[in-house]
Parts: C-alpha cells; structure tokens; sequence
C-alpha cells in the first residue's frame, strides 16, 4: 500500500475536502477532571468514542416505544415482525419480501459470509474495512482477497474488479468505508456493482448511508430491484442510535433472503422490533442525530488542525486522523485519559479513528489529545 | 417406532406417572365468547399456547431493570457482559471462562450444530425432539441419526449409545425432551453422558431444567466441570419469562467456549443483559412462575381426563396430549376457536403439545377442546 507522506497528502486534499493546518495549545488545570485511569474498568465511566455509536440516542420517542414492548417480552417475536418489515420495505421502496430482519446488521455481515464464504469461498474486497464479514467466513474456511485502499483512502474499486475472477464468490463494498469515512464517487460506485455483480455477488454495507455529505447520493438498493446480484445491508445501530438493541436488515431477491433466512442464528428481540418502527417514524430525532454528527466532526477536524494533524473527510460518524503514533501506544495513552478511540486498522497503524460523540465527550478527547501530543 | 395403543398405554402408566380417564362435557352459550377465527392476523389477539412461553411474565423486577437499560441500549454490549457472566458462573457453580452468552438458547443450539454438524458431521439424537441443534446442522450439511423415543416417550438412550460410532460428531439430549415433556432416569441420564461423553461431544439441552418435578434431579454442568466432553445449554426464555428478550447460555470448557464465541453471530441486546440478572435474583417470582406453570398443568391433565384422552406427564411448561385426531386438522380447528397450540411433530401426528398459560388461557383452551371434540 501507498502511504502518504505529507507532500502526497497535501495534493491530494486539493482533490478531496480533507484538511490540514498547524497549531497546539496549552494545557488548563481543568483537565485533572478528566476521568482518571483507575475507573477503565467500569464500561460506563470512560469516555467511549470506539464504537461509533450515537451518543444522544435513545431518542424518547424510541425509548417509550421499547417501554411499552416489554409488556410483550414474554413472546418469541417473529409472529410481531410483520410492521417493522412492512415499514423497511415502504422506506427503501422494496417489497416485504426483499427484506432479512438480522440481529443488528453485524448478523447479516456473518450470515452472509458464512454462506458465500465457508468451505474456501473466495471474498474480494479493499483493506483496511470492516472485519466483521470477512472475519466471519475465515472462521469456517473462506479467504479474503484484499486490494489496499488507494491512496485517497477510499476502496480501490478498479483493482478489486481486477481481482473477480470465477473463483470469487462474494465482492465485500463497505461505502462509506469503516474505518476512514471516505465515500468512492456516486456513479463509479453503481457502476462498479452493476459490472461486477455479473459476475458474482456482491455485499453493499450501508451501515453509514444515512451520514453521507453529498447530494442524492446513490444506494445500491435499487439495483437489487432490477434484479442484480446484489445484497445491501443497513442498521439501526448509527443515525437512530440503536447499537445496544440490536436491529439491522438485509435487502436482497427474495431467492437470496429465503436463502439466508434458515441460516439467522438469532431474532429480533421485542424491545428491537418496537424500537425500530418508531425510529423510523422519529424524523425529528433522525435529522437532530445528523445535525449533533456534524457538529463533533466539525469539532474533530478543528482538533486536528489545531494539533497540526491530517485525516479525511468524514461520510460517517466517525474521523481517521493521521496522529503519526502508534494506535497501540495512543490507545494506552488515550485510555489513561479516560478515553477509549478506536482499535488498530492495520496497516494504518499511525491513524486513529475517533468517533463523534457530545460537546463534552468532544471536549474531553480534545483534552486529553493535547495533553498526550503536548 | 411403537405407537402406543391403548393396552400399551395403560401399562405403562402404572410405571409412569401418566393418567388416563374418560369424560365429557357439554358445552354452554358462553363458548360464543372465544375470540373468533377472524382474528388470528393479529399476533397479540390469539390465545398463545404453541410456544412454551411464560404467560405470567415479565416480572416487575426485571421489567424495571429492562426499563433501566434502555438509557445505555445506544451501546455495543460486549463490555456489559461481565455482570451477567459472573452472575451466571456463580449460580451455576463453574468458572466465567465456563460461560459463553448467547441471543437465546436457540442461537447456541444453532452455533453448535454449525460447529460440530456442518460438511457432513453426523448428529445422533432421539425424535421427536427440539430440532433447533439438528435443522441448522442440516442447513450446512450435517447428517441427522435420530433413534424413535421408547414407548414411555422418553429420549431411548440405549439406543443411542448403540449408533454412537466414530463417525458421530455430537449427541444431542433433550432433558426434559420438548415435545413430549418426558424426563429420563437421573442416574441414566449421567452414566449415558459420562459414557457417550468419552466417545463424542455431548449437548445437553436442560431448557426445561428449572420445570423437573423430581428431587434433586442432575444437571450435567457438574460434568463439564469435571473435564467431560459436554456442553450444556440453559435459558432465560421459559421459567423467567424472556423469549422475547432473547438471552441464553452455554456452559462448557474454556477451550470448547472459545473455540464456539468467534462464531456467535448476535450479541445479547442491552435490555437483556439487565434484565437477566435481575431475573437470578428474582426469586420470588421464579417460585411463582413455577406455582403457576404446576397450577396450569394440573388444569391441563384434568382436561385430557374429562376428554378420555392420554397424556405423559410433564417436567416442563406444557403437555403432550394424546387427542386422535391429526395435529393439521387439530390446528385448525384450535386456531378457528381462537387458540393456538404447538405444531406437528412427527411420527407423533395425532398428539398435541399444548402450553401452560393463565387460568383465562387454561379455561379458553378447555372450551374449545370441548367444542372440537364435542
């Protein structure tokens, strides 16, 4: 892989909106408050900007309708999965059967790369992603093909279609990718799966589809209409800030779903199933998520400019800034701190993924980064 | 297999505790009242008695806590395990790296038939039984070797351990078998794993464990403990109440746990990490569901004997009943009145497996027995 040294970088943000500037500041005695070391035991005290969850979920509207669902907790649920598919389906405009409810969208990731991946089945993809597909079929015998990023850090989708062969079995395109947050051009993305899916399957994991800063931006959902080989995966894990319910579905043929459908592990629990039909209908809360997303980026990219740092533009909840330390070091350093970034993405051992959280979360890992970068 | 015929029948129960009577009833105007076949689109309007769940939950306990937990549900759960985990090995007398958690007991059925029946891994077991464990391994090319239940309906272990060869990959045990509510010798039940145990891997499904109606009957955790090449699978859908919250687990050695966890496909949701361990310290509603479940039982022989009909009796939350007629038939029949009981399980077509419930639900099911079988 090409990594970029600062003269690459500085060219390539004349192509992209990434950003760059000098700067520090000194430390206040207002950052002893900083939770200290000793309470990382205790998962609710650190600050957690790892996961890329929505740290200003539950909205009250999904919470009451999780309330309400636990009078039912008693039922197994598929018999109540009927509106929550119904309203999916009204949503990305497909039919009810076009649609695998999954125990958060990490379950449809497994699933699938159970099913294509088992037994040598060969996944093409780009590196650094997410894992949870791919780790998931190298676990019962698959193998992944994994094209670098390229040097603007989004999926280098001509050297995967170099890659298809007739022995791949699955494309994996996770867009906006996790963990850089880049987002590949609107019209290549759609004509990458349109050509590729002629040849094989491919997997379109939109977890962060609702984050994405560009107008109209395609989803690949309408091409799974028209009949192309393709299965696009989404979650309520992010923008409706669900990660701790677990719900996430699969769009896909109704051969492909009832293909899948026998091999889910779990179900969907109540509270899920309750949740989500009323985030979808939380409009309000959905846009506040955006708008309180765009702020902590913003914030981010300040902190980065100020600590004379790069990173990419963010098409998610979440920024890959380029801190020059090790993760394994930063990640120990940070957690002193009180505050948990994200793991290692090897290669890119010297960048740091931080996800977007509150003013106060925000403002807590701007402190703690001076502090360590000081 | 021996079907029973009624001499059969009636020799055995002077071994088992079965019952068996004659009677009838007439039925009254108020049998107008049941909710109508119309009805039956909407899943919270049937009469439920088709899925063991526990009608008498949630218990306000762990309703609170589930309530609690929805501020924290925008989290992953991983870091959240410890408590539960702990709470689990403490109850169960074994080691937290004894415990893998899973999205109710189903996925850990499923993932161990994925693990030890996929490419042709052969799964000896009795029928009838929970198929869970057998479809999954199945789906992924597992072989089912399932030797008929004895005339007592019970899981025929000596047979079992006769197709044990080296070809066998896992033994699946019921105990107390769904559907048939029946319970096999403690001893047996231990010198059968024990043996078997030495030969192949063993899962012990004890779903039903808290509903055994003998004294001091083992579980098969001890064994595991002692090094043994078992698993066992417990639940927190039927005597908490939580089919719908979807928490379960697995005991086994910390080798077989972490050969098993990177193939988990789910996480357990918030609200069920909470609420589970409200529902260890819950006694009193664990006594009262268990109050409940022999109150409904009683209700349930006492019907079958009015109806002149066999059954087994049950260590479980439902009863396998003899009614003659095909169980398609019997369904439709039950769903016209309004009342859903369990589905076929073959060869045994003319038993129905019928829950226990409120004594509403107990008094609505009587009704429209006697109306089918008027």
């Amino acid at each position: 892989m090409a990594f970029w040294n600062r003269r690459q970088w500085l060219k390539s943000i004349s192509m992209t909106t990434a950003v760059l500037s000098t700067g520090g500041c000194k430390l206040s005695a207002k950052e002893e408050e900083i939770t200290p070391a000793t309470t990382l035991t205790d998962p609710d005290k650190i600050i957690r900007l790892s996961s890329n969850e929505n740290k200003f979920a539950p909205s009250p509207k999904i919470k009451q309708a999780m309330i309400d669902a636990i009078d039912k907790s008693y039922l197994y649920t598929p018999s109540h999965y009927k509106e929550l598919i119904g309203k999916i389906a009204a949503k990305e405009e497909v039919g009810t059967d076009n649609v695998l409810l999954v125990s958060g969208s990490n379950e449809g990731l497994r699933l699938t790369g159970l099913v294509y991946g088992r037994n040598g089945g060969e996944v093409v993809t780009s590196t650094p992603t997410y894992k949870a597909l791919l780790s998931y079929a190298e676990e019962f015998g698959g193998t992944i093909n994994a094209a670098p990023l390229d040097q603007d850090l989004k999926y280098d989708l001509d050297e995967m279609e170099k890659r298809v062969t007739s022995e791949t079995s699955m494309v994996f395109f996770c867009n906006p990718n996790n963990p850089t947050g880049t987002l590949v051009d609107g019209q290549r993305a759609l004509d990458f799966c349109n050509t590729v899916s002629e040849k094989t399957m491919v997997f379109s994991d939109e977890a962060y589809c609702d984050y994405i800063e560009e107008q109209d931006y395609p989803s690949m959902v309408p091409l799974v209409m028209q009949g192309k080989n393709i299965i696009v995966s989404k979650t309520f894990s992010k923008v409706y800030g669900m990660a701790g319910v677990r719900v996430g579905y699969l769009i896909a043929s109704p051969e492909i779903v009832n293909r899948l459908k026998p091999r889910v592990m779990s179900y969907i629990n109540m509270m899920g199933l309750a949740g989500a039909c009323a985030g979808l209908d939380d409009k309000e809360f959905y846009n506040y998520s955006l708008q309180k997303n765009r702020e902590a980026k913003e914030k981010i990219y300040q902190v980065a400019n100020d600590l004379g740092m790069s990173y990419v533009k963010s098409h998610a909840n979440f920024v890959f800034v380029k801190t020059g330390m090790h993760i394994a070091k930063l990640n120990e350093r940070m957690n002193a701190e009180g505050v948990k970034i994200g793991r290692p993405f090897e290669p890119l051992t010297d960048w740091c993924r931080v996800s977007t959280g509150t003013a106060s979360d925000m403002a807590a890992w701007e402190k703690a980064m001076h502090r360590v970068f000081a």
